[in-house]
């Protein structure tokens, strides 16, 4: 007699909008979900409580936080205070960009994957509404998967690990419909880049101007709450 | 006018015998060296004090170290204190192995190099000595390069990274004559794998034998303290 066994799955989770959009599908998709969050020096800190809700109502096995301090590099507007946050579109590689953030947290997760023996990684990266990001784009994710697969005692002994991004080439008003579609409650995430303590968004920035176009063009009400109205 | 200015690299800097030795290689070459290390919840943790010494001693232009939590994961006797450190000789990928480690250190790197304009990277990996650690193999450097230079605004926009591994080829003894000619200080150095918070080494443990063996072959008087005489 076999037994069905979930494989098991570390998701990048950040709090916001997109990775929770991706538990739910990686759940839907049958895995035994492993929840990674990073506590690295970013101003909008209610992420973090956001990714515990998310984790919690989206049936996450396990939800871990790494703390990791980014902070002493500077080079972003996410963790570098003299550095503001636009609130404007901006062409180019934007100054919220963190240095190799994806590669790093992506890192983490493959450790994790490792030794939970988890050959799958998912992870929320867009190249539509971010193509400005170059760790967002298909070939870079593509690459890491294969630098992965040659790094790890599973890839040379096991079961190749696969990084799954399904929301890769999703627009924003995709990702609200196929998670709405799923029962995610939005009202949960936070994707403001300098949300206050509350979990309050500022309405204004990049990633505020993304998520509420996206709730309107998909047509779904948004459930964010503003400090401005 | 212009002025020859010192390219930049990140050195990633353990406080061991293999890592100092790239130090010395890297400034021979000509680079300005900006030493990284990690506290990782390490046993042996004299290895950061070593870094310290070494760093100064090894004529780094800074050198920083990053706290990271990897102990809660287990799955290394390096961070696991369930799992004993081998004295004697073992084959297949060893259990002193940290799930993702290098990789993990590679970002941090690429992300330190990308937010000083670095376009090098060194690193202290051996094919030779550590051939059962998937993550030091001339393979996988080659694909994290390439996933490097996909992942970073550098690679997008300037010079392509270049991740050095000039000893990966090496023997131990080849890396201690080296050393030596470069006028390396070996005594500030700790390799083994639960050295005292002295940093006086067990002269056991795989790494201890490598480098009493590598000491020998390359007929250079070994410096090491050892607990044991």
């Amino acid at each position: 007699m076999t037994m069905n066994v979930a494989a098991k799955a570390v998701v990048l989770l950040s709090g916001g909008l997109d990775s929770a959009t991706v538990l739910a599908m990686a759940r839907e998709r049958g895995y035994e979900c492993y929840a990674l969050s990073f506590d690295y020096g970013q101003r909008h800190r209610s992420e973090l409580q956001a990714a515990a809700r998310v984790a919690a109502a989206g049936g996450a096995h396990e939800h871990r936080v790494i703390k990791l301090d980014l902070t002493g590099w500077g080079g972003s507007a996410l963790t570098d205070a003299h550095i503001a946050v636009p609130t404007a579109p901006t062409t180019g590689i934007p100054v919220t960009y963190v240095p190799a953030r994806n590669t790093i947290f992506l890192s983490l997760a493959l450790a994790w994957a490792e030794t939970l023996g988890a050959p799958n990684i998912f992870a929320g990266m867009n190249a539509v509404d971010y193509s400005g990001y170059p760790d967002c784009r298909p070939d870079y994710v593509a690459a890491f998967q294969a630098m992965a697969r040659l790094a790890t005692r599973a890839g040379v002994e096991g079961v190749p690990l696969t990084i799954h991004t399904p929301i890769i080439d999703m627009s924003k008003a995709d990702i609200v419909r196929e998670g709405t579609r799923l029962g995610v409650d939005y009202a949960l995430t936070v994707s403001c880049y300098q949300a206050d303590t509350d979990g309050k968004a500022c309405g204004i920035c990049d990633s505020c101007r993304l998520r509420s176009e996206g709730f309107r063009a998909a047509d779904v009400p948004d459930p964010t709450r503003y400090l401005r109205s």
